[in-house]
């Protein structure tokens, strides 16, 4: 049986998940493809490292690129070392070469896709991702070849589950941001510096990803407002839980008339929606097509073997394009066309319901100067509600708003914050 | 532009709401493709009928089959017109003209699948089919490709949207089941004869077309156990409600060591699960993969455009394989080999959790006669609950069982049917 053989770049979590699979089910995979999968050279930073899974004396450890590109055996480079200069050279030097490349890395996809697409265009090789967004969620694939002929109206997700789990412990033990966060640690699922994670930009980099297989454009990261899970509190959570929400971080991007509008923020959802009961480190996508309606693909976004399904997947799908008599695939789902810029909708402009969480001084009038700025500025109440004893932090005042612009709810709050009665600045999320 | 050109089979409901996708997203599909889509000819059984969406005037309607087959234009015949003999001829000879075909018929692939399989690799031509499960949720294209290299441990869905319409109705309603039926009649929902769907034999053609694509073997539809929803009462679900569970008609299939067991069944989900919460005449399907784990796909499983939109899936799938320079298709997923009988459980050896509803008098000694009976044949209660007052029809009495062979629940419950107290037989459904 002919074999094709991989070049790892990086052997991590995800390598040795991927190395596992392979052992694992080889006999399904080779009934699946008439040929064998096998790891031949695996480049790593440090070759005195113990690794997760021993892959036995054929497999080369290097610590030279070249090796992976030069090699003339080595059909497919396997991109999982993460970051954004080395993994980048490796990826256009083995398209380069003549090689088919999988990668998992959102942030190099984020930063530098529209480079590494026309590569490999240039070379007629093929450049798979699906491992890149939500772990083994097959959202990739759904949004290139299964919705391919809907007009994705919105999308939303809970695409990083780490910011989930401690969402999740927040919501069901009461914890604080901080201790949960620890926890998470301690568990793994969180790293030591949990900035990606935490501040949203993970997210970003799978949103900025998604969106270009959804639109066939490309929305540029430094485009899309960011606000992370720091911010929100237990007593938020409770709240939110009064009102019929829980609290999710959110990517978002959906279609208003012409223009694309994206974000990722911390987002109250109606618990009537399956989304809302996501919990732990599990992702979740929602799309809404023009013609299929909604669909939900919910799954776990991270860990060893769900990221490594999605990578062999990747890999299995390249050889059944060669195996099919493919020559030049089409990577980005719209022909390998040059991936134009995303008419943005300005972020000021986006509307949404809001929930804001004032904290003022217990005195008469204060209720009445919100609701009056809020009404100056455009802003609809909803519900209002007050609660606890006054002391020395002031009370919390809870306000969930009908729609309004962005524009609208920062002016707004930006007026109450420099008021003599708020105590802090006012807490603000948007409502799905 | 290039133009690929159809021959639809059938122009009813999904016939119709592909057309309207084709014009509605003409601009985004020729984007994508960099060609065009157009229906040239529909073959339809009365050229006289008056249609749900005007084509305009340069599509040809035809009784003919032989129009699709032999016009040269036509590149892909795409069947919607459902039945077994004159679909099946339609394919094979499109086929042996060279055509590619997507199809959205369950029941002939069940049927005779495997001789349509064999068919289109003599052809070398794509056989696509992704309408045929679950109406516009992915699950086909995500078995073949997204989870090809995991081994499914277990699968199971609500893959029939008349049947959940009317079990959510009858859960949140109360509605008996001839009301909720007659309901969904009304609504277009469920047909004049709604065996196929209430009786579960849709539900199993689909699962026999996804147990192909999840194992690559033919579990044939004769051997799978079926039982329908029409024996379900308010009653049941009510009592499910109490103990914690949604009564749903699930399809399942599962690995048990090296042989499949698969069926289709009323069964009593877990409150918990996000699959007991699929409601309306929405589908869903939980899968899990030894490597990716639990995967959940939700959607809309059928009407015009969610199945309009997998049919569109697919054409565009087989004109980008066109246009990658794809020569010879993998439609099995596992290289076109012969797809070999299943190693089948015998399904007297299935294993699950029982809910039993007996109908029995209300004396003393009955509680005993059916726990004896139970403990004889080696089922274990869990829990037991009797309820009501004592009358002519005699009182219900629930349990609820650990797992248990299938051939000892049989066993049992016909001896306890026999009894002198029972009123009624007794009512099981499997627990998931």
């Amino acid at each position: 049986m002919d074999v094709i053989k991989l070049g790892l770049g990086g052997f991590g979590t995800v390598g040795s998940g991927l190395a596992r699979i392979l052992d694992m089910n080889s006999e399904r995979i080779a009934k699946r493809l008439g040929k064998r999968i096998e790891i031949k050279s695996v480049l790593v930073r440090d070759l005195n490292k113990k690794r997760a899974f021993d892959l036995g004396p054929d497999v080369t450890f290097t610590d030279d690129p070249a090796v992976l590109v030069t090699d003339p055996e080595i059909d497919i480079v396997v991109e999982l070392m993460g970051g954004l200069d080395t993994a980048k050279d490796l990826i256009l030097n083995a398209f380069a070469a003549g090689k088919h490349v999988v990668t998992a890395n959102k942030h190099l996809l984020a930063e530098h896709g529209l480079e590494l697409f026309e590569a490999a265009k240039t070379h007629s090789v093929g450049l798979m991702f699906e491992s890149s967004c939500a772990g083994g969620i097959p959202i990739v694939q759904t949004l290139k070849e299964s919705l391919a002929g809907d007009e994705i109206i919105k999308m939303f997700g809970i695409m990083n589950g780490t910011a989930n789990y401690i969402l999740s412990e927040m919501t069901t033990k009461g914890m604080d941001f901080q201790t949960a966060l620890a926890d998470a640690q301690d568990l793994g699922y969180a790293e030591a510096d949990p900035t990606f994670d935490i501040e949203g930009f993970d997210t970003a980099h799978k949103l900025c990803v998604l969106i270009r297989m959804a639109y066939g454009v490309d929305y540029p990261l430094s485009e899309i407002p960011i606000q992370g899970i720091s911010s929100v509190t237990p007593m938020d959570i409770e709240f939110a839980r009064e009102f019929g929400y829980r609290i999710k971080l959110l990517a978002h991007v959906m279609k208003i008339g012409d223009k694309l509008e994206a974000g990722v923020h911390p987002a109250l959802v109606p618990y009537t929606y399956l989304i809302a009961r996501v919990g732990g480190n599990y992702n979740a996508v929602r799309l809404e097509g023009n013609a299929v309606g909604p669909i939900m693909l919910h799954g776990q976004g991270a860990g060893d073997m769900p990221t490594g399904s999605a990578v062999l997947a990747d890999i299995m799908n390249l050889i059944r394009k060669i195996n099919d008599g493919c020559t030049h695939p089409d990577n980005t789902g719209f022909c390998n066309q040059p991936i134009m810029l995303a008419d943005i909708l300005p972020p000021e402009q986006s509307e949404s319901k809001y929930y804001f969480r004032f904290t003022v001084a217990d005195r008469t009038g204060v209720m009445a100067a919100i609701t009056n700025s809020m009404a100056n500025h455009g802003v609809s109440i909803a519900q209002a509600v007050q609660k606890g004893e006054a002391g020395a932090e002031g009370v919390p005042l809870v306000i969930i708003t009908h729609e309004t612009s962005a524009e609208n709810v920062y002016a707004m709050s930006e007026e109450m914050d420099a008021m003599d009665f708020s105590v802090e600045p006012c807490v603000k999320f948007r409502i799905l």
